[in-house]
């Protein structure tokens, strides 16, 4: 396809969170967009969404509704994806994945432009977009490793609520108004209860835990490792993506209260030695990352500064004085944006602008 | 000082949220007080707090206020504890302070009951308490560096509010208000906007940033070597208090939006082999600590559940698979109690029980 071609998409869960987000990121990238297909739950069927000035209808999800696409951005859950992401490809449509189904199939790209985009060479018609957590650690990385060598990594996360969707927004909305009630603040008297007396009642609770004032170390589900699921996603998605397969990454995965963009604290270790003030400079100019790193004026990433934002905001960057050739950082990153509808965007970019082979 | 000794019992800084808390423990663990001394700022003078079921008059703190005191209990900040505390250990009382202020004297020890209560032995009348995330993360890890050395630790914190002070808890609270009155959210259509849009207009502020649904990667000032002082905090005093003056140990450390409790994510390398299910037999015998680790069924320490706990919950244990001897473990305490108050309650018992020497 020429870069100048406009082309007809469908976005799979269109009315989801990350779904919405793509439908924003398309018009704010003025993807050149000819027919554009809505496609969600029969539940969702009939609802209208605006796009570029007019309502678009959602249709119900069906393998009919692939016919003429050529471009599907499929974020509807590893389940939807299985079963309609191949029957997309048959009738024609590229796929972008947003789910974690085909991550790590050897025959699937798993891709983040700014890293990996020569490995949408001689693609199937199927490509995956990693996990958000996974994407906003990497735009950083990336530079660091292809300079000096990535040896080891160690990463802890402060993941907001909407990567886990729309109701977990919800959930912490509704908690966070449900526990002040519980506090008693009155001319300097207070008191505050931040455990929720009563839970589970009328309340939607896709997060495993109370999250209001609360912080969650599970994100996921668990694996028999005692790793959760996400934890070992930052793991497997790296190693394919810097193409090492063997890279030791360790990672602790949470959940915070917090309702847009993911945070990290990550330590890296690499073979050569590289000085902060070389991993500034490579940063400053590195594609995807915005450097946010004076603490002396107060600057450093924030997710309420991330969100909404397509770049990663990078700072915090020291020595770590207790190893050879040591660094720490600290990243955030919108994921819902750069961590899933932005990198699913720019992938179909790519894919159409003729630059792939 | 004997077992059964009552002792006068000086609390300064006790109108603060660890001042507090002293007088809850005290209570709690029927501290054997026999006269109670409330010492604050001039501007808390004259308020009046319950203790053992009377009001107790909270009077100026001044020098004088130390005559006839056995125990001060100081949690007023490192300034104040720099020109009160030598002097309440010249008029015969035994300092245990709470601050910064003397926790790096090579003359005063610096003591967790339950890691090195022998460094009390020998005292010059003035023992420090250690910083609230460094306690935190030294009751769990000392059994393990006794059993196997440990070699080196990384550890990222997620800290409560409550840790800057009772303004700062309030500072969340009230943002947290304002935020949550900008998101609409009615009948499934809704919209979040978390930052906040006028901030410093009539709050209290006294974090360097919004808290309400946001992560603080700045915790204390920062130093030179673009760490701050609390990271440092936990570098030295970890040193101190295990008696391993090179220890390799780097920190980040963060404010989350979290009424009571710090958790921390802690990776540990150890110097001989230990297996996970040795740790967890270890720990579920280790003196201070809950064990709280069975994912499977959910059970994992989150702050909501340590705060008003005594004891450090430990859980998520599983093997560091990115380095040889790793180990991983997540830890939620209560930063006002163990952190604080009880910890330095502790002191204040092994003091007059007779065993220090």
């Amino acid at each position: 396809m020429s870069r100048r071609k406009r082309v007809n998409v469908a976005v799979v869960g269109a009315t989801g969170a990350v779904g919405t987000e793509m439908l924003r990121v398309l018009q704010q990238r003025r993807f050149p967009v000819k027919g554009l297909r809505l496609l969600a739950s029969s539940r969702s069927a009939g609802r209208r969404i605006p796009f570029h000035g007019s309502a678009r209808r959602v249709e119900a999800l069906t393998k009919r509704a692939f016919d003429g696409i050529d471009v599907a951005l499929f974020s509807a859950g590893a389940s939807r994806s299985l079963e309609f992401a191949p029957e997309a490809v048959r009738r024609g449509a590229i796929v972008v994945d947003n789910s974690s189904a085909f991550r790590m199939a050897s025959d699937v790209p798993l891709v983040v432009p700014e890293v990996n985009p020569h490995a949408l060479n001689g693609h199937q018609g199927l490509i995956a977009n990693p996990n958000c957590s996974t994407i906003i650690m990497l735009v950083p990385l990336a530079p660091i490793h292809r300079r000096a060598g990535i040896a080891r990594i160690i990463v802890s996360t402060y993941q907001s609520v909407s990567g886990a969707g729309a109701k977990a927004v919800l959930q912490l909305y509704e908690e966070t108004k449900r526990v002040l009630r519980q506090c008693r603040v009155a001319s300097g008297q207070w008191r505050v209860r931040s455990k929720l007396v009563t839970r589970h009642s009328s309340l939607v609770t896709p997060l495993p835990k109370q999250i209001a004032f609360n912080v969650i170390p599970q994100v996921d589900v668990f694996l028999d490792s005692a790793y959760t699921k996400e934890e070992m996603k930052m793991v497997h998605e790296t190693r394919k993506i810097l193409e090492a397969p063997r890279l030791p990454v360790s990672a602790t995965c949470v959940r915070v209260p917090v309702f847009f963009a993911h945070s990290e604290a990550v330590w890296v270790e690499t073979r050569r030695p590289i000085s902060v003030e070389q991993v500034r400079a490579l940063l400053r100019r590195a594609p995807g990352v915005a450097l946010a790193d004076a603490p002396s004026v107060g600057s450093y990433p924030q997710p309420i500064e991330a969100a909404g934002q397509d770049a990663v905001l990078v700072g915090r960057i020291r020595r770590d004085e207790s190893v050879r050739n040591g660094l720490v950082l600290w990243v955030s990153g919108d994921n819902l944006r750069k961590g899933a509808a932005t990198n699913a965007v720019q992938i179909a970019e790519l894919l159409i602008s003729g630059r792939v082979n």
